[in-house]
């Protein structure tokens, strides 16, 4: 993976060079339902993208497959607004406390990423689809045709 | 990185071989009070962690520092039972749900390990220390007098 570079418009900040960057510049982040304490998803930062979140004060993040920028929301809607933003003892993973445009933060359609239960030796969909994601990116769809969608960006 | 080896004891099964690992053999997870939804800590397994956490029912994981399987608590008490496990919808990320023994996850004698708030432009520690860390590990340290405590895992 290429290192995200860093751009003029994120000087040194002391808070963020208190993260413990990975090796690729980023940083595992935990974005948590303020409301309910659901767990929505997970994702990644770069410094840049966390500087932008503090900013927006929506979260935006570091999309590995696309290697940009992936403001959380962009084509389908589904912004994240950020309430509180958390970092562990060691400093290498974030935590956002956030409130979920739509109520959906899943490219499924469905509330949570984290859909899939073990039981009886095996993964089962447990969460229902609350939206059809073809009319999720509907919108997106028609300004950019080419584009297939949903698309997960990891 | 050493990639951890797949033991004898970990066959092929299909629900370990549904989650996409990542070059190392490993996958981030999330631990999740259950009660309180009070996300706890994050730390990563590889497959042998999350077979044995399947048939422990206390949570594994691996210890990227130490290179070794680390069940919870095995010195501070501090176990973690695990009432559910779930995967996200890229099958890239683990989610446990748990009760966590004394309440307190974080090596540092906290409940979570998420207790830098980010406020002004810095982050602050919001949380209480429950419990000394060097109490914690008292019988740690009495068994392994060698030992360095409390130490971080990671």
């Amino acid at each position: 993976m290429a290192t995200p570079t860093t751009t003029p418009s994120i000087p040194g900040q002391p808070w963020l060079k208190k993260i413990k960057w990975d090796e690729h510049g980023l940083v595992p982040v935990i974005a948590q339902e303020a409301g309910s304490g659901d767990i929505l998803m997970f994702a990644w930062m770069n410094r840049e993208a966390l500087a932008k979140t503090v900013e927006l004060g929506e979260a935006v993040y570091w999309s590995r497959s696309r290697k940009k920028l992936w403001h959380k929301g962009e084509e389908s809607g589904h912004v994240q607004k950020v309430l509180e933003i958390r970092l562990d003892c060691d400093e290498d993973v974030v935590l956002l406390k956030v409130e979920q445009a739509g109520g959906i933060a899943c490219h499924t359609g469905r509330h949570s990423c984290f859909f899939q239960k073990f039981d009886n030796g095996d993964w089962h969909s447990v969460e229902p689809v609350l939206q059809d994601p073809a009319t999720i990116y509907t919108d997106a769809k028609k300004a950019h045709p080419k584009k297939t969608q949903p698309k997960k960006d990891t």
